[in-house]
């Protein structure tokens, strides 16, 4: 086999979307947000971009609305965005079968671990939500110089795990998730619980798309992950 | 030419997702109306089904979960739908294009009318929001035995406009706006603006998908709407 590549898959897990459902509720949060910073947005543009890193997505939005943000409108835009996405928290949800996705991984000794675009403090409640086990290394925006769609996140949960990239599986709800698997040279499989269509995953080079985390853990065998 | 096609069609537009950006606000509402009904679902498996009548989206997913709803918990399932709704009317804008899509249809005169899912009490404000031109016939839940995915929707829209359903254009957002149009054999025409890809609504039968209605205003003639 080439270097990296294993019969015993590593995986990686996106958070925001694939282990909790709270997409729908960050899309909210960013469109007000953007509105108090004088850009009007539709909410589905916004959803599209969701899972990138919130300074990718703020600069992409500005863009293509014309309004170029200051350093010190950018930060206030990601404030506004924690604080009203925070609003909304007693709302979010684990996903059907995250917590039995994480505690199945475990069980079976496979080497894990959750890589977010989202920073540690909006992430914090969320991994707290979904209860995961200690130990688990958790890869945040605040560990790696560039979030999703560029590969260093997934690229960090591999390290963390002393395993290479070739040799994990990476799962996410986003087009960001897989252009950056693909750029880590990881497998990306997609799951339908951040809201995108099944083509659009797969467009985005996703090896399957599974409804969510239950779905995936029902046919976790077809991805080749096996007990230790 | 057969009977009913013509060379100048009419045109038949969804309200939510398709004038308005509010299916967001819809998916959030539904899934807390869901939960106060001890039925627990994803977000994303209630933004799926937005478009669809409310009685059978609560049914479909009811189905889905195995909690078949007494008629006492349907009913108060719609008013919760219609409060928590409600309660983020605040945040919901027209969508970009809306109101320039409706003065140019009129102003072309050709024959358009407005024909929601949503009953009249909920599509009222947004009715409002969006400025329909007083004389636009707008037909919703209240006026027809069954809402989309079954025809009669655009079948009374067509049907107050005079012309037969094969000469109109029926815009919507969602699969169920495009899955109606075909059982009324009018030309269905989607829009992203919903949050459903480009592929989920290709499939359904979509003639052509455009982002959003200034979108479709800029290829208007793509479709053949001319003036009168």
């Amino acid at each position: 086999m080439p270097s990296g590549i294993t019969s015993r898959p590593a995986v990686l897990l996106d958070l925001d979307g694939t282990l909790t459902d709270s997409v729908y509720q960050h899309a909210i949060a960013w469109c007000k947000a953007l509105e108090l910073a004088g850009i009007s947005l539709s909410v589905w543009r916004i959803h599209r971009r969701i899972g990138m890193s919130g300074g990718l997505l703020a600069e992409s939005l500005a863009r293509e609305t014309g309004h170029e943000l200051t350093e010190h409108e950018a930060a206030k835009l990601r404030q506004d965005h924690a604080r009203l996405f925070a609003a909304q928290l007693a709302d979010v949800r684990p996903l059907p079968g995250a917590k039995d996705l994480m505690h199945h991984l475990t069980k079976m000794q496979v080497p894990w671990a959750i890589a977010t675009s989202g920073a540690l403090a909006s992430a914090a409640p969320l991994l707290k939500l979904v209860a995961v086990p200690s130990g688990v290394p958790i890869i945040t925006r605040d560990d790696v110089e560039h979030a999703k769609p560029s590969p260093d996140l997934w690229l960090a949960g591999a390290a963390r795990l002393g395993v290479p990239a070739e040799s994990a599986i990476a799962v996410g709800d986003s087009v960001w998730d897989l252009l950056a698997a693909r750029r880590a040279r990881a497998l990306g499989v997609g799951v339908l619980s951040g809201g995108y269509g099944q083509e659009e995953l797969e467009r985005a080079g996703a090896y399957r798309v599974y409804e969510d985390p239950a779905d995936l853990l029902l046919h976790i065998d077809e991805l080749g992950i096996r007990a230790g």
